[in-house]
C-alpha cells in the first residue's frame, strides 16, 4: 500500500512556480513573491503510534510532536520561525493534557526562538493526535536538500544510532544549531535526517541524487542504547543492526566532497569526534557494505511506516 | 472546559519578535526576515465531529478541509498561497480513501492557484483525521484583522445565513477572490469569516475591536436552507435564529466607515446585492438588537466547540 501511494502521490500533486521544492525531501520550500525561501513542514503523531499517553509524560510528547518537525528544518539548515499546532484531545481530561503538552512544546519553541503562530484545539471521543506545522526560512541557495550527493562525496553522519526506543526517541534534541553552523563553514551537497532508520534514510538521500552509497560497516557509530538494547533482547538482532534499523535517532546523514571534508576538519578539528565519515556515495546505485574491495548488497532497513507526499 | 482553556491559551502563549498577530484571529501573521507578511492558518477536521465518511463524499471532505483554511485567508484579505496536509487514515481501505480526499482537495487548491507543500499520511486504528495548514501572503499593512472595527461603523456580510447544514457546509465556496478584490476597492477596518454563527463571530470581532455590535435583524439576510430547516424541522427555532446561530455559513463580515461604504456603493453598484449593511458597531459594549430607537440585548449563539489557541 504504501509505495503505491507514494507513487500515487508523486505522479499527482502538481507543480506551482511558487513551490521550488515539493513532496519527497524533509520539507517544502516555497519562494515567496518578494523572493524569501520559506521552508514548510508537517509532521502528525497519534497515541498508541507514536507515544502512549497512558505511558509517556504529556510534556515529553508535546517536545517530540515539535522536535521532529525541527529536525526536518535542521535537515533543510532552516532556521525555525513559527509553528502551528493542532489537536484531537480525548474528551475525559483533555484540558489538563492540553497544558501538559503545550508545557513541553513552549519550552521547545523557546529553546529554537520559534513562534507558536496559532492552531486548532479540538476534542472528540478517540485518542490523542497532534499535528505541526513548522516554518522556517533560509537564504536562496543555502538549503540543503537529499538530492546533491555525488559520486565520491564522503557520507557524514552526526552522532550515534541505534536503540532510541530505549528513551532518547523521546527527549531527543534536534540538530538545529548544528546544521545552520555546518551550513556556514561546511560546503554541503545533500542532507537528510534520520527518522526512519540510518540505512533506510541513507539510501532515500542516496536515491534523491542519483547515486549509490558504500557504507563501512565498522565505521558505523553504535549508541550504547543500541548495545544495551540488542543485550537485552534475545532475538538475534546484533547493535550494528539496531544502529542501522532503529529509526527515531534524529541525527543528520550529510554529503560533502573528501577535500573539503579535510579541509573542515583541520580547521576545526573538534567537529572530528562529533562527524563520522561511515563511507562514500557512489555512481553505482544502491546500498552497500564495503570491506577491502568487496561491495554487498545492504537491504535498507527501518520504519516503513511513513505515507508522506 | 472551552473558555478556560482559550484563557489559559492568551495569558500563556508568549509573543514573538516575527509573530506581528497570532493566537485570536482567524490566521496569524509572521514577519519574515525581509518584511514578507506570512498569513498561516490550520484546521483539524475528523470523521464523526465535522464530516461522516459514511454519509459523505470523501472528495467533498477534501475541499471541505482545505476550504475552512481558505476562508481564513479571506478573512485576513491574504493570497493563498501553498497548504500542508496531514491525514490519519483507517487501515481498512485508507489508500483508496487518500486518493479520493486528494481528488477533491487538489482541485479545489488548482482552483485558488495553491501549491500542496507535502504533508504527512499516517494509518492507524482509528477514525480520519485530516489536518490542513494553509499560508498565504498579504502586502505590510494591507491585512485585515478582527480588531480594526471603531464605533459608527456599518457591519457588512456578504451572503446570506442560516442551513448549512442541508448541504453548503461541505462544498462551500471561500470567499478568497471576492476578499481580495474588496481589499482593493473598499476600505475595511476589520473582518472575521463566519464559521461558527453570525452572531457568535459578530461578539468575536466586536470583542476583538473594543466595540459593540448593533443588529437591525429584519436586515440579516436568511438563506433559502434556514427557512428550509425551519420548516423542516418542528423545534420552534426560526429562520432567522437559524441564520444568526448555524455557523458554517463562511461568508464575511466586514466592519467600514459609513460615508465609505456610501462611496463605495455609488462606485460599485453591483455589490449592493452582495453585501449587506446589517447594522452599525458602537461604543457600548455587547451584542444588541435594534428597533427604533430601543436597544435589545442579544444573545450571541453558534458552535462553541473550537478551542483554537
Amino acid at each position: 500500500m504504501e509505495n503505491d501511494l507514494l507513487r500515487w502521490f508523486r505522479a499527482t500533486l502538481p507543480s506551482h512556480k511558487q513551490l521550488l521544492l515539493g513532496a519527497g525531501d524533509d520539507a517544502a520550500i516555497l519562494k515567496l513573491t518578494d523572493g524569501t525561501q520559506l521552508v514548510a513542514t508537517t509532521d502528525m503523531l497519534m497515541d498508541g503510534v507514536d507515544f502512549r499517553v497512558s505511558e509517556h509524560d504529556p510534556a515529553e510528547i508535546g517536545h517530540k510532536a515539535l522536535a521532529v518537525n525541527l529536525s526536518d528544518l535542521a535537515a533543510m539548515a532552516a532556521r525555525p520561525v513559527a509553528a502551528l499546532v493542532s489537536l484531537c484531545l480525548p474528551r475525559s481530561g483533555g484540558e489538563a493534557l492540553a497544558k501538559e503538552l503545550y508545557s513541553g512544546l513552549l519550552s521547545t519553541a523557546a529553546q529554537y526562538n520559534m513562534a507558536i503562530a496559532g492552531g486548532d484545539t479540538n476534542s472528540w471521543d478517540g485518542p490523542l493526535v497532534i499535528s505541526i506545522t513548522a516554518l522556517g526560512e533560509v537564504q536562496p541557495g543555502r538549503e540543503w536538500r537529499r538530492s546533491g550527493a555525488r559520486p565520491g562525496d564522503r557520507i557524514l553522519v552526526t552522532g550515534d544510532f541505534g536503540g532510541s526506543i530505549l528513551g532518547w526517541h523521546l527527549m531527543f534534541q534536534p540538530l538545529v544549531e548544528q546544521a545552520l553552523w555546518l551550513a556556514e563553514h561546511l560546503s554541503v551537497h545533500a542532507a537528510i535526517d534520520v527518522s526512519d532508520g540510518l540505512s533506510l534514510d541513507l539510501a532515500r538521500l542516496a536515491e534523491a541524487s542519483g547515486v549509490g552509497a558504500c557504507i563501512h560497516l565498522e565505521r558505523v557509530p553504535i549508541s550504547y542504547h543500541a548495545r544495551l538494547l540488542a543485550s537485552q533482547r534475545d532475538d538475534g538482532v546484533t547493535p550494528l543492526e539496531h544502529a542501522l534499523g532503529d529509526g527515531e535517532d534524529f541525527q543528520l546523514i550529510l554529503a560533502a566532497d573528501g577535500a573539503e571534508v579535510d579541509r573542515f576538519f583541520a580547521e576545526h578539528p573538534q567537529w572530528k569526534e562529533r562527524l563520522t565519515s561511515i563511507g562514500r556515495f557512489s555512481a553505482i546505485q544502491g546500498l552497500w557494505s564495503v570491506q577491502g574491495a568487496e561491495l554487498t548488497p545492504l537491504a535498507p532497513r527501518g520504519w516503513e511506516h511513513r505515507l508522506d507526499p
